[in-house]
């Protein structure tokens, strides 16, 4: 059956603010280094404060994973609720200007919390840590899921952050049940190991039940499975999920599907901002499946969509994705 | 006598919008390639709403130049009118973590007008075309000058683009009077060929009774002077204005002081974004002249900040400009 859409994303809707700082910054201002924090807004104040010269740009990990899909060209939608601001717009714009359907229902502008910002401190090693103020975007509710819109998708892109919340868990059984009623299938990324801890047995009914398609790095599987063991993990959930991308820095990812097993390189690159890396990953590997382009290289086009988005502040690709797949055979 | 500031700057409190396009896109858009237009709210959205996907930055031409003055080390201040928004606050957050005192008076948040903003689109030669949304930056006005912090001021740095504006030639005569009864230097920058057209007299009898250091590009100074004899501009200029800076894209800067010339060359650099180039010269220079570095020294600093600026998006620097001046010998 033809579907308009051919990937549509559910996550958390921000603009990230970027600024670099080094290691005894994060100390002082007690920043734990290469994980995601959540503040609220007194601390995003205090933090934004101390923080050098920035610069904003759209983020949120699914939005970034969508944006990816739309740059290669794919056909999407991204549902995450930003308010009626000046950030919102700005969100809104990049998301519509990469191409994806963007018509979330904004929070009204007399709402108390703002739109969502996550303020990225970046140090010399290019290790991001992330301190996000969510905002509106935690208010995403079964409302604002469209199930027509769901259920015109080939597959949905799940943000494993956006659990957090207290109807949001309701808004993905919505999505899912929508998008699976109609034959599409469900990608799930468990985006963080830390939210793993604190949805691990929601998380863990969903994948038995509801994933098609799970991307999580080293750290987020063994959280899943509670094991320090990287190889069991993965066996594992390739035991109960369809097809397992499972990323691990710079030694690549490993890609399973039953008993097929795969290995796709990193593609070596100097690392300025790591932001976004699995983000883009999960992009190119959606964007290559759902065009039946087989799951080895569907991994490789990932790793290589990574290697760009590290190369250069920002978490959104800046360089020509169906370029450089051409330039390295992938196309 | 002991000041507190070396620099402070008064110009347009702007967040650039930097996109890139191509050149069918301006033509499409009816944007003229390579200069400063001002454009309505209207036009704003109308704009933003078709160019790709932006990154937003903190600009403005003498924002950028105080910039980076401060990250120089400079003891600077800003003045320049923004909202109480959120791109106001961006652009305070950016002014103050750079160093520069930056207290103006915030146009209340009811105000019609928003956050001065500029749409800077980036074409694939490196060239940038501008299109600016003043709004509350026009609204400089003599309350806004602090007559004590302009006394304080070694010298003050005017941006010709601010004399756009229903107060703002009485605003820059306030300080201008303050400034010179305390013994401080007055510098200005023509900022735009069609700017020096709007207001050639008022700039003419300003450069003649208040002006001690001039920064000019190459069409800017023949504009100001009605004429197409480049040679011929600069020595006019120089005949009634103390020093002279006048600089020249690719052939690099002219300083020129009574009788004495030198010239800097510029530092080649693929050119990836021209934006700021001219603002980044006026601070290097003006930080180097405030430390009673020669002016030919001054002129090469310029150069070589304005070179780092357009070797990547956005007109602040990114490098470590006094290491960079002590890796080419300056320092």
């Amino acid at each position: 059956m033809s579907k308009t859409f051919d990937v549509v994303g559910i996550g958390n809707a921000m603009v990230d603010v970027l600024a670099r700082c080094d290691d005894a910054f994060l100390s002082e201002a007690g920043v734990e280094k290469g994980i995601m924090q959540l503040i609220d807004m007194d601390r995003a104040v205090e933090l934004y404060g101390n923080v050098g010269p920035a610069r904003e740009v759209s983020g949120g990990s699914a939005a970034n994973t969508i944006a990816v899909v739309a740059a290669l060209g794919g056909s999407t939608a991204y549902v995450g609720k930003v308010k009626d601001d000046q950030l919102g717009a700005i969100f809104a714009h990049d998301m519509r200007a990469q191409g994806a359907i963007y018509e979330t229902a904004f929070a009204p502008a007399d709402d108390e919390a703002e739109t969502g910002r996550c303020i990225v401190l970046v140090t010399p090693d290019g290790e991001r840590s992330m301190n996000t103020y969510l905002g509106v975007t935690e208010n995403l509710s079964p409302s604002d899921i469209d199930e027509k819109q769901m259920s015109d998708a080939r597959m949905i892109y799940l943000e494993g952050y956006r659990f957090d919340g207290p109807e949001s868990h309701a808004a993905f059984a919505k999505a899912i049940a929508a998008t699976k009623g109609a034959g599409g299938l469900v990608s799930l990324t468990l985006s963080d190991p830390f939210c793993v801890e604190r949805h691990r047995d929601a998380f863990r009914a969903m994948l038995r039940d509801h994933v098609d398609l799970l991307f999580a790095n080293r750290d987020e599987i063994c959280s899943m499975y509670q094991t320090t063991d990287f190889a069991h993990a993965v066996s594992q959930a390739a035991s109960e999920i369809s097809i397992v991308a499972c990323t691990d820095s710079e030694n690549g990812a490993h890609i399973l599907s039953g008993e097929a097993r795969w290995h796709a390189p990193a593609y070596p690159v100097d690392i300025v901002d790591a932001t976004g890396a699995g983000d883009a990953f999960a992009g190119a590997f959606l964007w290559a499946h759902s065009k039946g382009i087989g799951l080895e290289t569907c991994g490789r086009m990932g790793c290589l969509a990574a290697s760009e988005v590290i190369s250069h502040i920002g978490a959104r690709p800046e360089a020509d994705l169906s370029e450089l797949f051409k330039q390295h055979g992938l196309l």
